[in-house]
């Protein structure tokens, strides 16, 4: 009677780079006031709209077990929305609704990777990739994108990795936690050593709406690539759904078939009130959108304004999601050490660069997620602080 | 590229037996009135005072990510409910909270089974059960419980197939699709040859609130069982929430923290809204529950006064759940041939028993889950036809 060697071994072990933010959290706990620039949570809820539509499917009568793959109507809706922006034909029976992104993620690679494969992503990564491929009893190999290539992955990194063997490739553009948004070139690149090396490509595509420079690309447009990419989407940050848990796969017809069965003996579908309530948002126009994600935009060009005018820290280029990259190295100090330090100094938490694999050494993520004063004032400490060390070490 | 072998395997292939149901479905598009007693859908919808606890809970701004392992509120409550049926002292600590009940078969399944093992359950059964098995990479084998023992499972069976390897068992009592709760007998034998052979137990008590004769025992209150038994259970059966996708597993703690490990890279936990509404039904009393069981209670007695005035039929002990196990095999049909015959007749759809497997061939299962009047009205209606079938056999 042991667990299985997969969940046993899901964390990967060691340290993560996630102390500070668990410090952080033990220190609001304990009634210290805390600024926190780490998680990527909006600051406001959801739109009342929203909720209100949710309520009247409930009241309505929508409480009982929905359809698996997910309600027509949302189907219908997911599936025009990715056609407008891919270009590409596409129908509910390329829709699979999920209970979120992270929910996608998972069933992208247990539909994608045998046990003992080995799944490609990029370095830095969102928290959780290594640990949804090793949920699946494969092989999580990252592959670094550098800070001198402005975190744009190069394709021959991949491909020096792909040629090794490997069942998928997972990429994140408009990026967490880079905040950098993947150039057609880049994209290109992806592309043609999917091909070559027959990689499934599972593109995480949930910051789609907030792009503020460049254009979002979605690689399952390119060339040859819709039969082989899975567009992982979701309402939490577009819409500021994060607790209703709603996303979807968008995908080949015969996967997303298979992927209807797994659904039913992973989730049996996802609530239909919370569908309906979807569907409304997504057909509320762009302006609700719009609105969710201004104050990030609003707070990045606030950020490049005080940023400008400093020498110590370094902006990796903003173009879109929700947080900020910030090149810490000419304080001589990790990305651990200067957010400890901030945080035991300030009482300022952020993520350091670590907390996102090896490519993001020496970096700390900012997250927009404050009031716009708040955030300006958290920022010009956090410069402060490490002109302060950078002076200090010059001196030396 | 190919798609893994877990997830084009994952039905198993072949008839399963949910023809009639597909094809009842498809009647109903086309318009064609079908009495539909298949599936597990109470004819009421979610009560108004849950639904207005969620709207309260949204609209108040539980809207964020909540808690991966579950609010400790619900988490709580869960807690004090399984500690009072079971006797085992019960912490928050003991407790996930997952979207729905299938979500936490397949991570107890993911969580205690490595690929290639073998996974036990009982035959008859849930649908979703081995394609739950095979979607972590383990290997369904069925046990059989017998029509001549009132399919309670004989642990020389199970014992039989056990001591050739397993790592785990899956019970589900009150049972679905058999009506049948297991007894004190069935489950002391049961916890017996997991402890003999290092078995986890995996229990789905999604039916706990419906017991109409003899007593509801969880397993995991058997001596020394609670630290290899992990238990199932839902707000869905029991509140008439099938569609908030609520549920739960019980464990060991070390279990449990493994398990959020799991669900951090799944399904980043269940809406804090929909948690709320569940944390207020489950604290609403036992009235609440009551009124949900009380229209299966009602038409179980009508079916068994009807059934008392009759020689054909046979009905399996009707001791919980919302279903009747009817035993056809005086009519010489298969189960398959009486529903399909019953379909084309008499627009009455049932589930032949070779739905769940091959233990309950020659039976068809019923769903109590539409208006007394016509339930009654449909039943007689199978009765007759039944007789007649019989009658006409005796003759030849």
């Amino acid at each position: 009677m042991q667990l299985s060697h997969r969940i046993t071994h899901l964390t990967g072990g060691g340290s993560d780079g996630w102390e500070v933010f668990y410090r952080a959290r033990q220190m609001k706990a304990d009634g210290i006031p805390v600024t926190e620039l780490t998680i990527g949570e909006h600051d406001i809820g959801t739109d009342p709209s929203i909720l209100a539509a949710m309520n009247a499917a409930a009241v309505g009568g929508h409480t009982g077990y929905a359809m698996v793959p997910g309600i027509d109507t949302l189907r219908d809706t997911v599936a025009a929305r990715v056609q407008a922006q891919s270009g590409v034909p596409t129908t509910r029976h390329n829709v699979l609704i999920t209970p979120g992104g992270q929910s996608a993620l998972f069933a992208a690679h247990n539909a994608t990777c045998n046990a003992g494969d080995t799944a490609l992503f990029i370095d830095p990564y969102y928290a959780t990739y290594p640990g949804t491929i090793r949920g699946v009893g494969a092989v999580p190999v990252a592959v670094q994108a550098h800070a001198d290539n402005a975190f744009q992955p190069r394709a021959a990194d991949i491909a020096g990795v792909a040629s090794k063997g490997a069942a998928s490739l997972l990429v994140n553009s408009p990026n967490n936690p880079t905040g950098v948004v993947y150039s057609r070139e880049t994209l290109e690149g992806i592309a043609e050593v999917c091909k070559t090396y027959d990689l499934w490509l599972i593109s995480d595509e949930v910051y789609d709406t907030q792009v503020w420079e460049g254009e979002h690309i979605s690689p399952r447009a390119l060339p040859d690539m819709a039969e082989r990419t899975l567009v992982v989407g979701s309402m939490s940050k577009s819409h500021a759904m994060t607790g209703s848990r709603c996303g979807w796969i968008v995908g080949p017809e015969e996967v997303i078939e298979h992927l209807i069965n797994l659904a039913t003996h992973t989730t049996y579908g996802v609530p239909g009130f919370i569908q309906d309530a979807a569907d409304f948002a997504l057909n509320a126009g762009d302006e609700l959108e719009k609105e969710v994600a201004a104050p990030f935009e609003r707070r990045r060009a606030l950020a490049r304004d005080l940023l400008a005018n400093q020498n110590t820290v370094g902006l990796v280029p903003a173009q879109g999601a929700m947080y900020l990259m910030l090149d810490m190295r000419a304080t001589g100090l990790s990305g651990e050490e200067f957010a400890n330090m901030l945080l035991d100094t300030h009482k300022i938490a952020v993520m350091p660069g670590e907390s996102f694999g090896q490519a993001a050494h020496g970096h700390i993520r900012v997250a927009m997620t404050i009031p716009d004063d708040q955030f300006l004032a958290a920022l010009k400490t956090l410069c402060d602080m490490a002109a302060e060390i950078s002076n200090k070490r010059a001196a030396e």
